[in-house]
């Protein structure tokens, strides 16, 4: 039997490093919207863009609803409503619940799982991996808007490589 | 011999799979660029931030040397400067020319290099696969902040989803 690092170097990334990556940036999420003045969070827009606490909570309804779609195969419409009251304690305690969920789901993702076809929020069809990483890539996409959010506030966002 | 198909299945994502992403994400912030009115692309500034253009020379800076270190494991400091004259065609001229160099170097990155450690640019030590994700990362985090700038202009981005 090969040890996790044997196993790790016969393939670009192993899935506990692809969960540490995801979670990393999740942290990182997280740190932005312990960043934004509370009022600021739920209100600011740029462009006629969603204030950040919105793309969270979109982010949030992807993660949460989306581990648990990869794993069992088992898609719902992806419902965007969250009970946050505007108050950034909630959003960030709903944040914490995903992190836990996402920790149970994934170990039970198999390797073969990875590139099997799914039809995601009964949607978007793609393989596995693709659709994990659209879920990451959307998350940096929106956090990267929202530091522009918090530049034009006058407020240094966390540093980018700061995942921990 | 493993066909393609059967090598996929026993890894997350593949090499070929892993440069069609990293392909994929930076034809996307080519649509960027093209986005943008010429001038605006040079000068726009939004909270103190550089403009697109100077976060784009930073992709290009990072994609075009990055690729031959990750590759070769031969690092110089990274160099920012790049001769565009202000013109978003040669801008976008550099860009394709740095879409050849990667397809040329990719190949070269035997799976068991993935995992191997490296110092990027001299500077930042890490493994290989995860310094490329960096390197994606750090484009979609950086493409998301031109999204508000062109929101900000009156301007419709490209949709996050098109990637060909």
């Amino acid at each position: 039997m090969k040890t996790e690092t044997q196993a790790n170097v016969s393939q670009v990334i192993s899935p506990s490093e692809l969960l540490e990556h995801w979670q990393g940036h999740r942290n990182l999420t997280r740190k932005m919207i312990e960043a934004f003045p509370e009022e600021k969070l739920f209100t600011y827009s740029i462009g006629g863009m969603r204030p950040f606490a919105e793309m969270a909570v979109e982010l949030l309804s992807i993660a949460s609803q989306g581990i648990k779609g990869l794993v069992t195969d088992q898609w719902e419409d992806l419902k965007n409503d969250m009970d946050h009251g505007n108050s950034k304690a909630k959003l960030l305690e709903i944040w914490d619940q995903t992190t836990e969920k996402i920790n149970t789901y994934w170990p039970q993702l198999s390797l073969e799982r990875f590139h099997e076809t799914t039809v995601c929020f009964g949607k978007y069809e793609g393989k596995v991996y693709s659709l994990l990483l659209y879920f990451v890539d959307n998350e940096i996409h929106h956090r990267g808007q929202g530091y522009v959010y918090l530049r034009s506030l006058g407020i240094e966002p966390p540093y980018f490589w700061e995942r921990l």
